[in-house]
């Protein structure tokens, strides 16, 4: 492969290589975000949907189909489902975090209000199950029903897990498969899926998506602590404010002595924090290895993925994957 | 038909004749409303599903199933899924209108919080949508996705029509299909689909749902001007307080002279109101007959429903809707 092609990121490559698909996703999107009665449908649809999403999921269940040898048409129609089911999720998200910025904009929450956020949200889910319901594949409908019970299931249970310090990694592994992996894992599978690829390819795929997920996530939260604000377009410390018990925080927990102790439950299970808490948790976290350990895990992840890509034919895309899959744990310092 | 049988509330007949169905339905709703991992899920769940409502929707969905002649196992299934489908929307709709009382409860977004009530609804539109996948019915999916759709984008056109006195009756007809009469049309059509009913008796099915929806919504907001505030739950002029343009306020405002409309600028598009301006408004629904004429509106959409029925087979619980089509316009004063 060329030097300037692999220069690129992995997923500009992905985008260029899928061009023709993705034009034919992002026209389904427009023409399906529409809604002839209630224009504030398109308009907070088109907010969030237009603002420069790396459309990372649809490529996904894109590069899986064409890795299968897929030739019919609906694999467009199950990447914009999957673009749906993200952007309705964001949408509820930013209300459930009060949050007042996405990719670097103001939320629809903000703009608009809490209540088109969640109405809006609701109307993309049930456009994305009529989008799947075209393509006539019961198994498809099955695992992207499923996928949402998780995404779902796990929003709550970060809810509830959040500010006790009794959650585990146990815990914490379904909440990152609730909010990133189900998704990244039912949008590879039904790529497989939808061009009837054998049982064990359809598996793998399954496997890379779930991987490269919680590899994802995992880098995300570690970055948290020590990213720069500008490359990841969050604060540092924003977990740390509010009080989510994160891999790099559960593992310091589990090492903390009595008086370290002390401290996480006064900052995260009491929620009062003061100036210079912040760096006192960074230097507990330095202290015990957490961040260092917290990027051993996200690699052991993203060599999951890598090795789960063995059971799927050679294709060009497949290069592209393998790379993406690297690139995501790159992103630690 | 014995008297002691008709003085029943259609309803309540309704729910004694299914009563076995019903209660397979109840059993699976408790089933399916588990969460492994997240408690908080069956909590707002079950506050909300056993807290007495009717489940008339359910029932719509049972009876037709039974009037087509179906002895297979799925009806079952899809009264949950409406039930649910029907059970989310209620979440979401108490976080929308901020209220603290539904049922004469306090609301799941006050017993516990917004964050809760969007995402246990998003849960729950979720495992509606594997509840039908089960069925194995494509066109069952079809019709249920296209109602969520419908029923999101009348609660969008609510938001946007509100305070808007230029809304006009087809608008008010758009927003009670989404609120009411989408799922109602919905749950008797897929009762049809599934017992692979002759065209002309589904569309039947759904032309009596679509009807009886739009009748009872349209009670209820005529009740809001002059029913009895225990009678339907709420308080007398709810809806003239939030500012919704309902019909009876949509056809005095269509008759308003010069001095009126200028009433109806103050209270409903600027939202001033002052003591008193309940009384006025209701005077001046009565003064055009915009009370009396929402009545025969009320009543020429429940002699619809019932007319549909006539393509439908005879059947002991199809007296039952004809009843429930009438009781709906009795409880106009």
């Amino acid at each position: 492969m060329p030097k300037s092609q692999n220069s690129q990121k992995p997923h500009d490559r992905m985008a260029a290589f899928l061009a023709d698909d993705l034009a034919a996703v992002n026209k389904l999107i427009r023409t399906r975000m529409a809604s002839e009665h209630a224009p504030r449908i398109p308009e907070v649809t088109a907010h969030l949907v237009e603002a420069g999403g790396k459309r990372l999921r649809p490529m996904l269940t894109l590069a899986a189909a064409h890795m299968c040898g897929y030739e019919g048409p609906y694999h467009i129609n199950l990447a914009a489902t999957v673009e749906f089911i993200h952007t309705a999720t964001l949408l509820h998200d930013d209300v459930v975090d009060e949050s007042a910025q996405r990719r670097g904009r103001p939320t629809a929450n903000l703009l608009w209000d809490n209540k088109s956020s969640v109405l809006v949200g609701d109307y993309l889910f049930a456009r994305s199950f009529q989008l799947m319901t075209e393509t006539g594949s019961l198994r498809v409908l099955d695992i992207l029903s499923n996928a949402s019970a998780t995404i779902a299931e796990g929003e709550v249970l970060q809810l509830t897990a959040s500010q006790d310090l009794a959650t585990n990694e146990d815990v914490y592994l379904k909440v990152v498969r609730g909010k990133t992996a189900a998704l990244f894992s039912a949008a590879m599978e039904v790529g497989g899926v939808i061009a009837d690829a054998p049982e064990a390819q359809v598996r793998a795929l399954f496997e890379y998506g779930d991987a490269l997920g919680i590899a994802f996530q995992i880098v995300d939260d570690l970055l948290d602590f020590q990213g720069d604000a500008g490359a990841i377009g969050k604060n540092i410390g924003d977990d740390f404010r509010e009080r989510k018990l994160t891999m790099p925080l559960i593992k310091a927990v589990a090492r903390a002595d009595a008086e370290e102790r002390d401290f996480w439950v006064r900052t995260i299970e009491k929620g009062k924090q003061t100036d210079g808490d912040l760096e006192t948790a960074v230097a507990l976290l330095h202290k015990h290895d957490a961040l260092t350990d917290t990027g051993v895990a996200a690699r052991a992840w993203a060599t999951k993925a890598k090795s789960a890509l063995s059971q799927v034919p050679d294709h060009a895309v497949k290069q592209m994957l393998v790379d993406l899959a690297d690139y995501v744990v790159e992103r630690i310092n």
